[in-house]
């Protein structure tokens, strides 16, 4: 039986407990559980893109580009989360947004070996990623082609001889399954293929180990559990043995060896800066500064525990006091198979994500029946959950989102 | 003769002087030149931006998707965008940065037909142009190449069979020289070949008629003449004749037709908006509308009036105030082939524009020996102008350039 005196036991001797306070407390009475969806705000991140904005903008204008760090920050911030997903500090770039870094990182692992033309992915792998795949395919022409399969257990068999790229969700966006990243880097290191890890669902929530488990390439965005604010810059990790080896897809002046000498031929840069494009998002990068600093400070070993025992209090609340009225856990149970999130479904889930939300919880659904709550370490404590779960009791019970005005779903 | 009187009367007639009073003033007392860099901030941009963290991040979360705009903006800014630069309403889309839309418009063009796989553009084009280009043709492969001209007579020569598409910068980012885009573009249709402008250093300043004079397809920044600041999103522009013939390079989820069922395969939305790629960059966007809602109060006609003034007032006074002092313009006399920007080469050129910077006027330098004047009709006077040539004047006269503090010259 977990009461809240245990999980207020749990949060005094939570290591993330100061980091929590260095987020901007929302003017509402309400418990943010869309880590998954857009993360919580660092508290001097608006302070910050004013403060660009003013005397960089405003003021300096073009000498910005001498006055202040905008040029460093794509790779800065990529130092500063490097830890937390297991990459070496020179291996991870922000720039850019998702779909753009799939695209350019699946191209680049691609033409690495165009006799092995062939994209192996999930065929319920995130729309974006599958989309920019068929893309690819498309413009690549040829014999390019995107293999998708449908369970975990028909990958050993769909990478065959002419697969050249594994391209997969590390966390899935419904289920919160997760794979086993080294198990399946060695299968494809086996057989000649190279990885590419989406880490969108997992990266800040879980630790990722993409380095020690041998990914070749990752991309990851910086607006979930990274807490960069909406539309912040993705990123992306080339793993050291590939940075050197073909030029970038999207060829562009911040990714020349010497974006100032205006050389007429390309040249790309030495690393993975060779994938920055065009101009940096200034103020995008500022607010995502404003986050990677608190990540700076963030142990990987505090996010692991903090991420496990909010989940393991989360999913045992759920079936304690709301499995009475229909609430299952649809993820998975054993944590080391659970992504960043806690997915549980309910005949009524989208009416029951309406009603949560007056009652002061955002939480996110998923068609048909699934409501997710997004466990985001740095940002929400296991009170937080306790109350969460007490609101959904109380929904459920009176069976308030019944009433006609939660019938509109949002998505 | 042209003296400070003639400036203010020619001020009082402006018609876009209340326009320029809705551009911040900044700090220091500067008359700021660098249109063709970083445009003038908008003076309710801060504000806008703050009000996005604070309600949108903060607050909203994922609910900031339904209750805002943010998901509209990038095409809601190309309406407001479409007749400063001569396109139909729903032709413009505001997205990524300039060198991701080059790529992607630059790929979308050169695949519509693969019989004619050459791509012409111009030596000494912008370099992210040049680069995007070499890029795209190595990873295309096959007969996939980049064709270049030195000068523009050399075009109808370049001009052969196998080329499908001509990819040119409206204006020259050194010389301001403009290429008459209704005699190119109708050289082009003759030759079965589709043109591409880059307009980065054309929109804001002059008029740019993209449907009247027939081009394919165009590209621009967003954070010069268009006053989008550091980091804006840059605009794309397909002709209908063009928009539904094949799907967008680079397929992402805010370009599929139903981005929020989660189809497992793509289909591309109708029209340009298919050329957004992921999640839109919410911060940039909301700055970038401060400015589109100044241009849409802006007539085509007062722009063209006020930019060929103020450069004719410019060029006349280099020649009056400075031209015993060593400066020559180097931008083209006859207006009907100038750009944005006027430039004037002087032995010192680096040096003069540091010292300018001290003397409050902010330029730019562009190696060996040419400064440019960027000028913005929307946020400069001609009392301005005549400032900043009074303080050129000052810094030649005085030879205080020649001090060793401005040896040291940023670019």
């Amino acid at each position: 039986m977990i009461d809240l005196a245990h999980c207020r036991t749990l949060d005094a001797r939570d290591p993330l407990r100061a980091v929590r306070d260095r987020f901007a407390r929302p003017a509402e009475d309400t418990v943010y559980l869309d880590g998954n969806s857009i993360g919580a705000m660092p508290a001097d991140a608006a302070s910050r893109v004013e403060r660009v904005m003013l005397e960089g903008w405003r003021d300096a204008r073009r000498r910005g580009w001498n006055r202040f760090d905008w040029l460093e920050k794509p790779w800065r911030m990529g130092e500063g989360l490097a830890h937390i997903v297991g990459a070496g500090k020179g291996d991870v770039l922000f720039c850019d947004n998702t779909t753009i870094n799939l695209y350019k990182i699946l191209g680049y692992a691609w033409q690495l070996d165009r006799t092995r033309p062939v994209i192996v992915t999930e065929a319920h792998n995130f729309p974006t990623d599958t989309y920019v795949a068929e893309g690819l395919a498309r413009f690549a022409g040829g014999a390019a082609a995107v293999r998708r399969i449908d369970r975990p257990h028909e990958l050993d068999a769909a990478l065959s001889g002419d697969v050249g790229v594994l391209y997969l969700s590390y966390v899935d966006y419904r289920t919160s399954r997760r794979w086993n990243m080294a198990a399946v880097n060695e299968l494809a290191r086996a057989r000649g293929v190279l990885t590419l890890w989406d880490c969108s669902h997992a990266a800040g929530a879980i630790p990722v180990d993409l380095e020690g488990t041998g990914a070749d390439f990752a991309v990851g965005c910086g607006y979930k559990y990274l807490c960069g604010g909406p539309g912040a810059p993705a990123w992306l990790y080339v793993h050291p043995r590939h940075q050197d080896r073909a030029w970038p897809v999207i060829a562009g002046w911040m990714g020349h060896a010497d974006v100032f000498a205006f050389a007429p031929t390309y040249e790309p840069l030495r690393g993975v800066r060779r994938h920055q494009t065009g101009t940096p998002g200034i103020l995008a990068n500022e607010a995502m500064s404003a986050a990677i600093d608190i990540w700076r400070d963030v142990r990987r070993e505090d996010l692991a525990w903090k991420h496990r025992s909010l989940s393991e209090v989360l999913i045992a609340l759920l079936e304690q006091e709301c499995g009475k009225f229909g609430v299952r856990v649809t993820s998975p149970l054993d944590y080391d198979e659970q992504g960043g999130h806690v997915g549980f479904s309910h005949p009524g889930a989208g009416s029951v994500c309406e009603a949560l939300l007056e009652h002061g919880v955002v939480s996110s659904f998923r068609k048909p029946d699934v409501i997710r709550f997004g466990i985001s370490p740095v940002a929400i404590s296991h009170e937080d959950v306790w109350v969460a779960v007490s609101r959904l009791r109380q929904v459920l019970e009176t069976e308030i989102w019944r009433e006609p005005r939660f019938a509109k779903v949002s998505v």
